[in-house]
């Protein structure tokens, strides 16, 4: 969400955010009270609305099954991970996939569904204990970028022979670092870059053309919404992966309405493992 | 050819080029003397092959038409073009073509394809002789990027609405300035980026990952190596479009053998429009 807080909002807006909320009063039949919605009301402890903006959860969301799922795994992060392997990536079978920011609400999905696929998972994140997570996750090599000595040689290491796929969660110089170990005919999901969200001035990187040509690299900027009309399709399928055991979900929750802007910069320093909540 | 002769060549090496070459002595019945072949045996007078290397030069190429131009128009770099817009873009009829370069060799054939499939096509290119020559070429619009102010303001002005695809031949700032004009679920095949051969120091620029989401556009490099199978019955359709008087084809002619490095230097600054041929 930080792109768009940073480009379409000004100072006094609404702080955009997403949440799975209680209906407890309504002239909508839709939406009979008790029932819960999902909806990017932003941070509002109460909200009115005409029932446009608010999606169900989804039919028969299991009672065992924690709500908060709907803003995780089983929800937009975990679509966006879905949509960015199957529509954007075409990930096959065998393949190796690199993956950053892998410890994240994205990034532990993308893994998943890529091990549930048959694919060697290399992921990346920034400490010890993103590290064990990963592992714990199933992927077959994960590495702090914070603490190699070189990136291009952990990359090279991790999978020597290169890389089929990248799901790209951060922009900047890993990117530069990752390109140069994809194989030819290699694809790029373009799906984040939060290691440039929070620039004053543009960073700067060197131009990747004769990369993209010489190894014949596909690159692709997606956003989850141009799938909306697969969404019911693709929630019942990672709630059935979870249920099965092959989708792990974690979260990293802080409790209070007011922690609300602490939790935000928090997961901008990389303080979550998995989706970052706020219980309120 | 800059990018291979810079990072495959080593001191000593015979200099690589394409010629069309004239059979003066054979053993090779596929190669009868009087016979031409296509190849790229180097910077040579004379070569002895066995063969592997050599392509004969399509079947029924007309008498009136100079076999120069199957090193250009109906040649390689005329292939170039038409996969970038077919296999790359997938242009569609009604859609908006910026290309860059547009007065080269594979620039000047990409634009005129992208008008044969009824597109709106806008080229830049480094002097006013050869904005001139887009124009007769048939393109919409063209400018000289070396004398506009704002290179940002050209496209956006040739084109207010953005682009479509971008068929992209230079590389470097260029591209920063056409990324900002594409329309969303804009694609952009990168063919060249004849800015950043000769770097010393690899040339920076901002990194474009968020435009690259926001606007959702595909990005992709490719070597028109990739579809030698189609080889043959492309060369027939840009020969039907030649003949048909839809592809205009101009060569930049030097004289001698000697002059070769000269006319190479004289391509990588701009001397050329369309092809750059030596006549030996
Ligand atoms: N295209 C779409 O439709 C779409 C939808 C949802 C999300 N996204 C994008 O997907 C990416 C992941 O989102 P998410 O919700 O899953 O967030 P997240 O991964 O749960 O949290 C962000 C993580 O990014 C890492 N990070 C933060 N600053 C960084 C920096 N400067 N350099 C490198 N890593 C940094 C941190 O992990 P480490 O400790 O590993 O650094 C942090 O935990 C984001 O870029 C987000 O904008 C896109
Ligand atoms: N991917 C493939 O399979 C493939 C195949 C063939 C060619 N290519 C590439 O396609 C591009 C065009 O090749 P071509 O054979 O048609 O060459 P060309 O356009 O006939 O000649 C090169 C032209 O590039 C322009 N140029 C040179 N230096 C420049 C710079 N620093 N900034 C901007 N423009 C510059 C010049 O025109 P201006 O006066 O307009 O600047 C020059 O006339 C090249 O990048 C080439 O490497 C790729």
């Amino acid at each position: 969400m930080r792109p768009f807080s940073k480009f379409r909002m000004k100072e006094g807006d609404v702080m955009i955010g997403s949440q799975v909320a209680k209906v407890i009063q309504s002239k909508n039949s839709a939406f009979p009270v008790g029932s819960h919605v999902v909806t990017s009301c932003g941070w509002k402890t109460h909200s009115i609305s005409d029932g446009k903006e608010l999606t169900p959860v989804m039919a028969d969301w299991p009672k065992d099954v924690s709500l908060s799922l709907a803003l995780g795994a089983i929800g937009m992060p975990g679509l966006t991970a879905l949509y960015g392997i199957e529509e954007v990536l075409g990930l096959k079978e065998g393949e190796t996939l690199l993956v950053n920011a892998a410890a994240g609400a994205v990034g532990s999905v993308v893994g998943q569904i890529a091990k549930i696929k048959g694919c060697k998972v290399v992921g990346s994140a920034g400490s010890e204990e993103k590290v064990a997570f990963l592992k714990e996750l199933g992927f077959d090599e994960a590495f702090n970028y914070k603490t190699v000595t070189s990136l291009e040689e952990a990359l090279r290491k991790a999978s020597p022979d290169g890389y089929d796929c990248f799901f790209e969660n951060v922009g900047g110089h890993f990117s530069t670092a990752a390109m140069a170990q994809m194989k030819n005919f290699g694809r790029i999901a373009v799906c984040g870059s939060i290691s440039l969200y929070n620039d004053v001035t543009p960073q700067t990187g060197p131009y990747q053309y004769l990369t993209m040509i010489m190894k014949q690299l596909k690159m692709e900027g997606f956003l989850q919404s141009r799938w909306t009309h697969k969404h019911p399709e693709s929630l019942k399928r990672l709630m059935a992966w979870f249920k099965q055991g092959k989708l792990q979900c974690r979260e990293h929750v802080t409790k209070g309405f007011e922690n609300m802007p602490a939790a935000f910069m928090g997961m901008l320093r990389g303080d979550n493992i998995g989706k970052a909540i706020v219980a309120v």
